[in-house]
C-alpha cells in the first residue's frame, strides 16, 4: 500500500478492527452494562409511521433532501425546546445524523488544529477521540455533585490569559444526568457558566441527550434556556426518546452558525425517511405517552441496579442519579477499575473503567482526576431487570476475588 | 455572539442560508435540470421491506449498530463488486451515510492541512468544497472524451518531484459517465492511471455512483477491478439504484484503511433500519429487475433530452453519454454559461453553469480549463419527458435572446 500517503493523521490510527461491542454482535450470555443502548422492549412501534412515510410522503422520504433537515421537523423541535424555556425558531435548528454527528459539525466549525476546548473530568468518553481528531487540545476542569466546577473554569481562563494563550473555543458539557457521573448541574452553576462564557467569548456546547429521561426531582433550565448572547450551542437527539437506530439528532444555535455548519456538512443531509417517521411520531399523541413510558421503564432499571449494587457491591459509593442511563461507582482508594473492567469482560459482563472518561493530561493543566482509577461506569439501560441482578452478582464475585 | 471564537474556518463561511434547490423546496413550475435527483416514478416500492425491518429485525433496525455497517450488507456489497471483477470481502467494506459521507471519511483519513489532491477539469462540483474544507490544495489535470489525461497527471507528478514538493495524497475521479461531462474513461487510460498511481504511491479515489446506470456500450472494468496494490479506494452508493433518501453508500478499500476510517467516523454508524431495507431489497429478486427498469427509464430521459437539445439548441456540442444522469453542453466560444444559467433560473429552469465544475487556479498549475465558461450541465434524471421538452424549449428561447 501507499505508505507515503499514509504519513498523516492515518499514521497514528490502529489498523485493527474493534472488538465486538454492539448488541447485534454479542453472544447471548454477555451482559452489556457498558454502553447506553436502548432497552429493546421500550422501542416504539413505528410500522404505521414508516408505511405512511413511504406512501403519503413517498417522494420526500426517498429523494435527496435539504441539508438543514425537514422544515416541519425543525419547527417541531423549536416548539419542543421553547416549551422547555428556550427561544428558538426552525432557523436555529440543523438536523444531524445523531447527536455525535452534530458534535462533529460543531468541531468542524470551531476547531482549527492546535485550538483548545474544555471538558469535565470525567466526561463522555466517545467525544474525546472526536475532539482529538481535529487536532485540538482537550483541557479538563473538575466536576462534582453540583456539576462542572465553574470556579476552576474561571481560574483556567485567567491562567490562560495571564500566559497570553488563546482561550478555549468551547466548553463541552452534559448538564443533565452527566455522563458518566449521573450528576445534574445546579441552577446556580448553570447561570455562572453561561455568564462566564458569554463574558469571555467562549462557546458552550450543551450535549443533552437525556433531558427528558428524568425520574425524580424538578427539571433545571437548560443552558440554552439561560442563554442571552448566543453563547450556547445545544445538541439534542431522538436516540434516547424514540430509537437510536433512526440516527436523527439536532444542533440548536444562532442561525449564522447553522448556515455556516451547513457548508461544512458534506453528507448530503440526514435521512428524510427517518426524519418523516420521527416527525409524524412526535406530533402524534404517541410521543408524550412514549416519553412517560421511557421514564417509567428506565426508572425501574435504575432502581433495580441501585438495589443490586447496594446489596452486592456495598463498598461502592454511588450518587443516585435523577435520570439518564448510568451509575458511576467509586470503589475504595487503591482499587483498580481498569483491572476490574478487564476481568468483568473475561467473565462476560461488559462495563467501562472510569479511566476511559478522562481526557488525560492536556496542555499542562492539572488533571483533577480524583477517583478515576478506582471507578467504573455501569449502564442500566439495555439489560432486563433479571439480567441487571445477574450482572451485578457476577461483578460482586469478581470484586470479592480481586479484593481477597 | 462570540466573534473571537469564530476567528477560524468559520470566518470564511457565508452566514446566509442557501437558496431553495431540492425538489421539496421548489415551486411546481420550476424545471430542475440542475442536480442528479431521482426520477420520482422510478423510486421502488419499499413498504414491505420497511415493515419486515421493523418486525422481524426490529431490535437491529432501531438499536445502535456497528459503525462499519451491517455484516450482511457488507458481504452482499463485496459479492456485488466481485461479480464486477473486484476481489474484496466484507472486511474491505465500510458503510457510510451516502457516497459523500464516504468521500468525507477518506479526506479525514488522508488529508492534513496543506496537502494536495488531484481532480479532473471539470470535476464533480460538490466535492470541491469538501476537499477545501480540509485545507487541501485542489490541483487540476485535463479531461477529454477518453477520460482523465494520464499523461498530464504524470507530467504534474514529475514537476512536483522536480520542485521537491510532496505528491498529491490522492487522485479523485468519476470514471464511468463522468460528472459533469458524461465521458467514460477508456480501459487503456484506466490501466495507465492505476499503474502510475501505484508506482508513485498516490491513492486513487474512484467515485462510481452511476456504474450500473449504463444504457449503451460495454462496461469497462472499474479502477478497483484493475487494482493490484490497494491503490484504489472505491466509493459506491445505493442512491442512484434504489433511493437517495435512504442515505446509504460505501467505501471499499484495504481493511487497514477501513479500520482506520472507522476511528475517524464519529457519527455513530449509518442507519441500521435503512441498511436492513436495502439489504433485503438487494437480495430479493426485486433488485436486478429494478436496475433494469432504472436503466430503461433514464435511457428514455437521456434520449429525450438529446433529441430536444439537438432540435432546440443546435449550436451546443454534446458528447452523447453511455449512461449516468447528465448532458454537458459546449456552446460556441464567447458564449457566457454563467449568464445563461442565471437567466435560466430567472425563467424557472435550474441548470448549472460549466464554471461551477472547475476547482480554479490551484497551487500555481495550469488550469486546463478548456471550454468551461461557455458550457452548462443539464441533468435529465428528475423531470418527466414532457417537462424535459418544455425545459429545453425554455432554454432555447433564452439562448436566442442572449445570442441576438
Amino acid at each position: 500500500m501507499n505508505q507515503g500517503a499514509l504519513a498523516c493523521r492515518a499514521a497514528g490510527l490502529s489498523t485493527a478492527f474493534p472488538a465486538p461491542h454492539f448488541p447485534s454482535e454479542l453472544d447471548a450470555d454477555v451482559i452489556a452494562f457498558d454502553s447506553g443502548f436502548a432497552y429493546p422492549k421500550v422501542l416504539p412501534e413505528l410500522s404505521q409511521f414508516a408505511i405512511n412515510a413511504l406512501s403519503a410522503h413517498r417522494e420526500e422520504s426517498l429523494q435527496y433532501a435539504p441539508p438543514q433537515g425537514s422544515p416541519e421537523l425543525r419547527d417541531w423541535i423549536a416548539g419542543y425546546m421553547n416549551a422547555d424555556g428556550c427561544q428558538v425558531s426552525a432557523d436555529h435548528i440543523l438536523i444531524a445524523g445523531g447527536a455525535k454527528h452534530g458534535i462533529d459539525l460543531i468541531c468542524r466549525l470551531l476547531l482549527d488544529e492546535g485550538d483548545s476546548l474544555v471538558v469535565t473530568a470525567p466526561t463522555y468518553f466517545t467525544c474525546i477521540p472526536i475532539f482529538r481528531s481535529f487536532g485540538a487540545h482537550v483541557l479538563e476542569v473538575g466536576h462534582d455533585a453540583e456539576g462542572l466546577r465553574v470556579d476552576e473554569l474561571a481560574a483556567l481562563f485567567n491562567r490562560l490569559k495571564a500566559a497570553g494563550t488563546a482561550l478555549p473555543k468551547f466548553v463541552y458539557n452534559v448538564v443533565d444526568f452527566h455522563n458518566p457521573t449521573g450528576a445534574t448541574m445546579t441552577l446556580a452553576r448553570r447561570e455562572a457558566l453561561v455568564e462566564l462564557c458569554a463574558r469571555e467569548g467562549v462557546f458552550i456546547v450543551e450535549d443533552n441527550p437525556y433531558r427528558r429521561v428524568r425520574f425524580t426531582g424538578e427539571a433545571v433550565p437548560t443552558l440554552k434556556a439561560l442563554d442571552r448572547d448566543d453563547t450556547v450551542i445545544h445538541v439534542g437527539t431522538f436516540s434516547k426518546l424514540i430509537a437510536p437506530g433512526l440516527r436523527i439528532g439536532w444542533v440548536a444555535a444562532h442561525p449564522e452558525l447553522i448556515a455556516r455548519m451547513m457548508q461544512l456538512k458534506s453528507d448530503g443531509g440526514a435521512c428524510p425517511f427517518t426524519q418523516r417517521i420521527i416527525y409524524d411520531f412526535c406530533r402524534s399523541g404517541a410521543f408524550e405517552a412514549h416519553v412517560t413510558k421511557v421514564q417509567a421503564v428506565y426508572r425501574e432499571h435504575r432502581d433495580r441496579m441501585l438495589t443490586a449494587v447496594r446489596r452486592w457491591l456495598p463498598t461502592a459509593a454511588i450518587d443516585e442519579p435523577d435520570g439518564g442511563y448510568y451509575l458511576w461507582l467509586d470503589f475504595p482508594p487503591g482499587f483498580d477499575g481498569d483491572a476490574f473492567a478487564a476481568e468483568a469482560a473475561a467473565r462476560k459482563v461488559n462495563i467501562l473503567a472510569g479511566s476511559r472518561f478522562f481526557a488525560g493530561p492536556g496542555g499542562g493543566y492539572p488533571r483533577n482526576r480524583g477517583p478515576a482509577a478506582n471507578s467504573v461506569r455501569l449502564s442500566y439501560s439495555y439489560e432486563t431487570l433479571q439480567r441487571i441482578d445477574e450482572g451485578v452478582e457476577r461483578l460482586a464475585r469478581i470484586y470479592a476475588k480481586m479484593a481477597a
